[in-house]
């Protein structure tokens, strides 16, 4: 499954023109799934595949006679407002996705170029959905960068805790609060406790802040009390996004003990509308985390051959920040870090399966997540929390202004893609959200 | 919403002969929802209303004339296979369980008697399944009796957390597996680090146990962003059932910091069938919990007056177990302890209201449970844990056994009724599971 085959040949150019551009996320070589609506179907949003800076109708394609057999199972879930029937079809949409490979390619006959061009519209004019209907959430902290910061301003004296070179920690996230990227997010009340001499009192937030995150989501589920082997834990998985889980911090610190975070983190979860496949993504898996001498393995449970030698991700993680104040301004968005999920502790597929170890049944169109995403040095650290230590060190922005946490107004954007020599750049899109001010 | 009515009359009998038994969970006083399975619709689960010991079949009734105009909505949703449509229709069920209690009672004309036993069939024969298809669980910590017990085994320099008496504590729960009464629960296997001094091994869980807890599901839901204010908290509150949260204690000890439960929890989550509605408890309404002289009141957005008034609920909780010897004997289920909802610190309004209060969105169906229900005596504690003091005081069971944790074969049964003097003492049914030895 790590396999580089012919859909990411680096020469393959598209008819699509705008997906032969060097910048776009949706080269031929990507081919994700997304769920839109256009004018044409803007009360039945379905299945869509961006290609450049257009969207393929895979359900208008159905009935077209480009749909061969083994491809039809995928085809036939194109007119699903979710991607879970798609999903759980990893066989077909693999098959899809390498047909589509070809009918987009500049080898693809002028007849099936005409018909695949009837069901194109302009992505500029699409309205994206979250991608699938998410059973259940779940938030692992799988960066020991960022549990090692965190640590040591929360725990001074115990920053990582004992069990997190063994365990992949994670905790259920809140799924009825995913919202897709564009989504306003409105600034939380809740109980904030700053004054430790004082009784806490409910107010809106102080301390907003975003955590840039890798998610991926479940295809193949598993029954209840039949854990996933590691060996296989990635045919369980269809794709990835871009996540960021909205926290507020000054919620977080005072409700979190000692059941974990929960109002800090349930008011709005924000990800991308693309779920780059994980055949997409072969060009760019990398070893495991190397760990240190003297850490201790993964228990064998969490140990794989072939997942210490391919089970990483290298995908540059972007986050950017545009005020108010700097849209007014026409200031362009300003970059706050750059990470990446290679240097998780943990690999995805170790996160799957730890989750299903216990007989946890997943199921299709769940969503997991990596926390945080941070990496070594300072500008790879992906939240602000890490970032301003605290509301210690503000950042300064080029509107001349300085942030500790987000302010009411500021736009958070997230990017997503990945670069290799001798491989064409592919990206996992935008995920963005503006901060409304509390409700009264 | 707290007032007693005509459904209530403890005078009231039904014709169903069996539901006059004064020991049934289900006299006319009661009429819960579920949702059932028979002979006559084994491969479509619908709505059932038990009554005695028989099932009214809600969509069989819908044709037959007996359904009037308001109760018309909660009807048609009969047919459904979860209750969220009904759940979501306050009025309208409210209505049909006001007509079915004068339809059931003996001053039903023989016409009426005639049809609506046609569409009866016998509780025994029913299979049940969860009543709502669950977007979210939530799982809070509310007897502060069970808190300070943990607290005083895991923290004992610093048993109850300083936000306890101001926050309704709680966390994310996993949905998917959550099962009905009468399903088996594989034991799970996870890490255990028992010995400090060797690495963790991931072995079959040792120290599995359960919680005793008091579940609610949603009913009307609330909007991304608008919290639910106290007064109008139980409007959004459909009924109760029971709920066992199987906890592997040793899995927990090692996991839980800094995100609290995960895996520990996860396997398996049993929930009773019947849903009890806000209106059948009306008379089991009692004071929020006294609160001492000394403790902080609740924040203004938890604090109101009918809530302090009638916000508790008078329920017994009572928690038998029965081991496989113990069934191989014929030795009836030997009772663990006996403990009440109503002596939770917190009311179920201001766990939902709290959970709202940041703006999260509920829907229809989500399940929220109370956390462990003990009460302030030994024989109230409801978890092995604290019954045997984290397995330091094992229990004697009739057949000669101890028990620390639960041991494989052993099946815990939960049961929860109401009695009140002048009124009719009635059940929220019983929430049952075996366990199962580990996998391999």
């Amino acid at each position: 499954m790590y396999e580089v085959n012919e859909t990411h040949d680096p020469n393959l150019q598209s008819w699509v023109e705008s997906a032969n551009d060097p910048n776009t996320d949706f080269p031929i070589q990507n081919l994700p799934f997304c769920i839109f609506a256009s004018a044409k179907n803007s009360d039945m949003p379905r299945v869509g595949i961006p290609i450049g800076d257009k969207v393929i109708d895979l359900w208008g394609c159905y009935g077209s006679g480009l749909i061969e057999a083994e491809t039809r199972a995928a085809a036939a879930a194109g007119s699903e407002s979710t991607l879970n029937k798609l999903a759980g079809e990893k066989s077909s949409y693999t098959a899809l996705r390498r047909r589509l490979s070809k009918l987009l390619s500049t080898d693809a006959s002028d007849a099936d170029r005409k018909i695949l061009g009837e069901h194109m519209v302009e992505a500029a004019e699409c309205s994206m959905f979250v991608p699938s209907s998410i059973g259940d959430y779940t938030d692992f902290y799988c960066s020991i960068y960022h549990a090692t910061n965190v640590g040591s301003m929360f725990r001074p004296d115990n920053p990582l805790m004992p069990n997190y070179k063994y365990i992949p920690i994670g905790y259920h996230g809140r799924a009825s609060s995913i919202v897709v990227s564009g989504t306003d997010v409105r600034r939380p009340h809740g109980q904030n406790r700053s004054d430790a001499e004082k009784p806490p009192v409910f107010i809106p937030c102080k301390n907003l802040d975003y955590e840039m995150e890798l998610g991926f989501f479940v295809g193949k589920g598993n029954e209840m009390g039949e854990p996933i082997d590691i060996a296989n834990a990635e045919d369980h998985i269809f794709g990835v996004c871009l996540v960021n889980d909205w926290s507020a911090r000054d919620i977080q610190a005072w409700e979190y003990q000692p059941l974990g975070p929960f109002l800090s983190k349930s008011f709005a979860t924000t990800i991308s509308p693309y779920v780059v496949t994980m055949e997409a993504l072969a060009p760019f898996r990398t070893p495991a985390f190397e760990r240190d001498a003297d850490d201790p393995q993964p228990l064998e449970y969490l140990n794989d051959e072939q997942n210490q030698k391919f089970g990483g991700l290298d995908i540059n993680l972007e986050v950017y920040i545009q005020t108010e104040k700097m849209r007014n301004e026409n200031i362009e968005p300003h970059m706050l870090s750059r990470s990446n999920p290679k240097d998780l502790y943990w690999t995805i597929g170790q996160m799957l399966t730890h989750h299903a170890s216990n007989g946890c049944n997943l199921q299709t169109g769940d969503l997991m997540a990596s926390g945080t995403v941070s990496g070594k040095e300072k500008n790879e650290c992906g939240c602000l929390l890490e970032l301003t230590w605290r509301g210690t060190e503000p950042i300064d922005l080029p509107s001349g202004e300085q942030r500790r946490f987000l302010e009411d107004g500021d736009e958070v954007i997230m990017k997503g893609y990945c670069e290799r020599d001798g491989f064409r750049r592919i990206g996992l899109g935008t995920c963005r959200g503006r901060i409304l001010p509390a409700g009264v």
